[in-house]
């Protein structure tokens, strides 16, 4: 048993736990994946896709973080979601509202073009649904350069923060401003292609983006 | 000499590349600090402060991240801030625009009083300019309940990307949308809290928070 066990493994199906996680993890579009290669911690940002409970990873053959991890290292990948600064009338009191999703597993490369393709898939619609039938699918040397991985979830925890700042009893008659200062990743008016063809508009997809 | 030698050390003073690193981890203000327990990485986001080449962490001297870290662990501290998603006509081209900074080094903990205090101001003063005057400082007890740590980078490197989509000569003429579309953090609507006293308004450095 090591310190990661203390962890649990990942919640049962339909339990409110596991529905949290997932939330997390889809409202997301970026990870930051840990891995260890003798003893020394790397974290590398990455975008992501899941189908139920495994997550896709795409990424260069040559990159270390593609050629560790689908030599079955134990891999941590962590999700977050950042929605506001709560300020308080104590500086020990301060803090963030989130959302966070810690999950521990190891992955594997999928060879297969077909089934390289449909995780490639996952990670598009998981970015921007609605983009990956409008462009070019990836052709066989397209494929070739792509290391895809598929990483099954072992193990999960989910951390959030939610509400105003709790602060000691006497602090409350501090004459501070307190509250929360909510903050979200906001997209902005889309940028066209200087080499755009004249009449394409940008697609419902992109002018609503999630942010 | 290990696989991570390959990466630079810390960039000389004064030198376009630190500037770089360190501009990109004053613009964020949470951190993913990877670290390993017998070969298991984590990953844990956490608020940080920089002073030159000193980045500072805190958290609850329980933690299992601040008992590893402290004790000289191999630590990975990586920022990332997403500025776009770059749609190209092919889904091979699509990427993200971004900068990402990732730090190593090891830590030690601050136990004077005085220096972790400062310490604490820097992460403050980092989280949101100009709200350390303003609240209770932390108190002997605060402080005992507060693990510092003083995480001195010893190598780093900065991974941008900015600009258009860049797609296959021959997809250019696909009747596809692309560009690119921002993102970034805002923040919203200040929410004072329900006990907030009358007539203390919210400060311009939380009206004007940089998001």
């Amino acid at each position: 048993m090591t310190e990661r066990s203390t962890l649990r493994r990942l919640p049962a199906r339909g339990s409110r736990e596991l529905e949290v996680i997932y939330a997390i993890l889809d409202a997301a579009f970026v990870a930051h994946v840990g891995f260890a290669v003798d003893g020394q911690p790397y974290v590398i940002p990455t975008l992501f896709g899941r189908a139920g409970d495994k997550l896709y990873l795409h990424g260069s053959a040559a990159s270390r973080m593609m050629r560790t991890l689908q030599s079955g290292a134990p891999v941590c990948v962590t999700v977050t979601l950042v929605d506001g600064l709560v300020l308080a009338r104590s500086a020990f009191h301060h803090s963030m509202n989130y959302r966070s999703a810690v999950l521990f597993g190891t992955a594997r490369a999928i060879d297969d073009p077909a089934l390289k393709t449909e995780a490639l898939q996952v990670i598009s619609e998981h970015l921007i649904a609605g983009r990956w039938d409008e462009v070019r699918a990836p052709n066989s040397l397209e494929l070739k350069a792509t290391t895809v991985l598929e990483l099954t979830i072992e193990e999960a925890s989910a951390k959030t923060r939610v509400g105003p700042p709790m602060d000691d009893e006497q602090d409350y008659a501090l004459p501070v401003w307190a509250g929360v200062l909510p903050l979200s990743l906001k997209a902005g008016a889309p940028q066209p292609d200087v080499r755009l063809a004249e009449g394409i508009a940008a697609p419902d997809y992109i002018k609503h983006y999630r942010g």
